[in-house]
This record gives C-alpha cells, sequence and structure tokens, in this order.
C-alpha cells in the first residue's frame, strides 16, 4: 500500500488574510500525514505594484508577467510570503522548507509560446518533468515543502506559474509514489449549487453529476476550469481531491470523485 | 581525512553587478567540491526602499530593520536575488537550492536585544545552533544551498542577519563534519596595503602581521572587523580563509592564516 501524501493549495484569498492564513498553517502543522504547501498571493503583488506606480495587467484571469512583474511576483510568492509560511510552520513545530520551482530544480517548466496573448514570463508545467525523486527525498527525511507559484526554464529565467497548476502537477507526479490527496483551498466552503448560498455545499461531485451540473448552467465560471482540472488530475493518477474553505480544511467542502460512490 | 566544504559570501558590490554576479556564478557551478554559496544584497533592497519612499536607516553599517524594511529585505534578499543566483546555477549545471535560516530550520536566530541602539528585526547567530545535520544531508545528496541572510527566531518572525555572519557561522558549524575553506568575494582584490592601490595586496596574513598591521594603520576601518572575525572563525576551526575580487576567487586576494607559514 502506498504512503499518504496530501498536497494542500491555499489560494490569495487565504494568504491576504493573515489571521485566516495562521489557523490554516497551525492545522497543517498538526496533520500526521507527509505533506506538500502550496501558496498563490497574487493581491499583494497587486498590492505592490501599484505602490511603485506599476499597473497589473491579466487577461482571462492570467497575469502577463513582463520583466519588472516577473521581479515583483519572485519577491512576493518566493520571498515575502513563502518565507513567512516557513517561518509559521517552523514556529507550529512542522520542518517546512520552502522552494521555487528553480530551488534543487524540482519544477522544470517552459516559458508559453507567444499565441495570440505574449503572457510574457509565464511557464508551463508537464507534471512528467517534476523531480519527485527530489520532493520524495525530502518527504522522507521529514521535511514539508512550501512552494511558492514561480518555476524557471532551465537557462537561467525565472517564471511565474498558476498556483493551481503546480498544485495538481505536483500531485499527478508524486501520485507514482505515494497516494496523493490533494486539497484546494479557497474562499468559499465548496462547489455550490447556488453562488449566493455558502450553505448549498455539494457534499460529493463525480465526473457524470459535474457534466450533468456544468450543462444546466448550476455550476458555472471560475469554478469550471478549476473542476476540469481537478477531474483530468483524478485520471492522472490522484487518490482524493476536495475543495474547500480554511475552516474545512480536515475534512470539509466537496469531495470530488472520477466514479459515483 | 575531511572531505573539503567550500564557503563562498558575495557581498553586494558583487550582486549589484549583473555580468559580474554571472561571471562569478558560472566560475562557482564548476568547483568540484561540495560548496556553499552566501549572498548579501544592500542596494538593490536600498534602491526598492526608495522607489517606495522609504528612508533606509543605517547605524555603524548595520541596517535598523522595521517591520516594512524587514517585508523589504525579505523579499530581496530571500526573494530576487536567492532565487535568480539559484535560476542561473542551474543553468550552468550546478543543482543550487535556496534556503534562508528559516527553511528546513538551518539558522535559527535570536532576536538582537535591546541595547544603546534598537536594531529592530536583526538576528544573531550562534555557530552551535546551525543545523549541520541538514546542511550535511544536502551537501550529500548533490544538492548546493544558496542562502539569504535572512533567519528566523522560531516563533514565527523573519530576521535581518549579516551575510559576512551567516557565512563565516555556516563555516565554523560544517568544520565539525567538514575541511570547510571560507571565501569572501568583494570589490577589492584583497586586503590592501594601501587602500588606494589596488595591487597592494597582501598574499598571506597571519594574526601576529594583522596585529602589527592594525598598529601601524596600515589596515584601518572596514576590513578590522572582517579579518577580526576571520580570525575568529580559524579559531573556531575553519580551515582555510581568504579574501579576494570575484576576478580572484579561484585561488587569488589575500590568504588569512593562523599562524606564519
Amino acid at each position: 500500500m502506498k504512503e499518504i501524501v496530501t498536497v494542500l493549495k491555499t489560494g490569495g484569498n487565504v494568504i491576504d488574510h493573515p489571521e485566516v492564513l495562521d489557523a490554516v498553517l497551525q492545522d497543517f502543522a498538526l496533520w500526521t500525514t507527509k505533506r506538500i504547501f502550496v501558496h498563490g498571493g497574487g493581491k499583494i503583488a497587486d498590492r505592490l505594484m501599484k505602490q511603485l506606480g506599476m499597473e497589473p495587467k491579466m487577461t482571462g484571469g492570467r497575469r502577463i508577467t513582463d520583466r519588472q512583474t516577473l521581479d515583483i511576483v519572485t519577491m512576493v510568492y518566493a520571498g515575502l510570503i513563502n518565507k513567512n509560511i516557513v517561518a509559521k510552520l517552523q514556529q507550529h513545530g512542522c520542518n517546512a522548507i520552502g522552494l521555487s520551482g528553480a530551488d534543487a530544480d524540482v519544477i522544470p517548466a517552459v516559458r508559453r509560446p507567444v499565441g495570440e496573448v505574449d503572457y510574457g514570463f509565464v511557464g508551463d508545467v508537464n507534471a512528467q518533468n517534476i523531480r519527485t525523486e527530489q520532493l520524495g527525498k525530502m518527504l522522507d527525511t521529514g521535511l514539508t515543502p512550501v512552494m511558492a507559484p514561480i518555476t524557471h526554464d532551465g537557462q537561467g529565467t525565472l517564471l511565474n506559474t498558476n498556483a493551481d497548476t503546480i498544485a495538481s502537477s505536483v500531485a499527478i507526479a508524486l501520485s507514482q509514489r505515494y497516494e496523493v490527496h490533494l486539497v484546494f483551498c479557497f474562499e468559499k466552503n465548496g462547489v455550490l449549487r447556488n453562488p449566493s448560498d455558502d450553505n448549498s455545499v455539494i457534499d460529493v461531485l463525480d465526473e457524470t453529476h459535474f457534466r450533468q451540473y456544468k450543462n444546466k448552467g448550476i455550476i458555472t465560471a471560475g469554478m469550471i476550469p478549476k473542476l476540469e482540472n481537478a477531474f483530468d488530475a483524478l485520471h492522472s493518477g490522484v487518490a482524493e481531491i476536495r475543495i474547500c474553505s480554511p475552516e474545512g480544511i480536515k475534512n470539509g467542502g466537496t469531495k470530488i470523485l472520477k466514479f459515483p460512490e
């Protein structure tokens, strides 16, 4: 039987509220499975850019990353947010180690080719290239990786990479060696039947029901790519996926299944 | 016989010149001994502070680190500079891993007590507390640590720490397991007989001659604490110390010895 590794991804809305983040970190530090923390942090980067007179550029929810923006996200994600999370986890007795994808070459990436949009210094990740042996060594020696959404191209250039993509790619890659549980922690209580009612959480969602809810327009907008990615991850070997709020990180939220239970 | 580990510390003046830094990194990447890279980065932090309308505060060459300044140095040292160095070393085939002192708890520190000056979030390091086993594990698995001058207090707070102190403390700590060679790379060619003549390098300097030069006023100012620290490190187990320019990192500069050769 494979050992369990839990990959917890926390989004910008959690990172932006120190008291919420701290509660998540305290809880996470107490988990007894091997585990990896993946964080985003968009809003802090936006604030710093505005303070410096720069204008954040987004298209389709993705950041256009020119050279100056790359420096900002490198500072904010891999520096400020990552190291503060590591220090807090250390405080709570969890031997955390902060990593960008360049560190120990854990996540090699490819700069996104210019198509209709030039995203600039944005990296795409292939789960097959992730250094699972290196991450495995860290996990096996009691370290807990804390991963910032920054990767590199192997040619000396850092790349801005979507944190959800990092979390699911790492989860898929580690599924070769471990039973991987992937948890997406964000501001809602889970996948909702009614986006304006936070109590309308769908407890369990399999792919057939997801397609039905999607066709009926019950699940919409930003949740669709999140769930498409989740089903891709399940088809690629991830054992279990949950989408939940900070209060539900242990067992709450929506459990995503390939097939009905 | 102990295996050799080389600790290379590069100062702010090297970090500030991308082409000089890149030449150092290319050279460092080719070294065949186990090795650790320690970097500072003061001027980039100063520039960012000024862009944000903050006024860098220094006393006796040391930075007063209030909460906002701590965020800046965490971003610049542990994020921007550290991750770019790691990406460049990866490009040159060196499997680098960037670390603050909080990562894997490698450098626990103590916040400097308030005396005549309140330095704010500044950390003092005791070589005995450095996690040599953790650093040893990384070195033994082929990783090259790249250390930013940021530590932590174990209570969730990051601390700004002098990069020279990090380099010599790590060198002292690792001397238990390895034969440690410590190299300080800065803007001058070495310890100079005449500060205005860059060709007046003292090739070899032992402690007796250092005291004589100091008493005669030949060695002055900023070089004195650097050399006092160097002799402390030699007395604490470090095998060899050199002070040199980027061009001399392999064999040039001033060799510091406990006793005359």
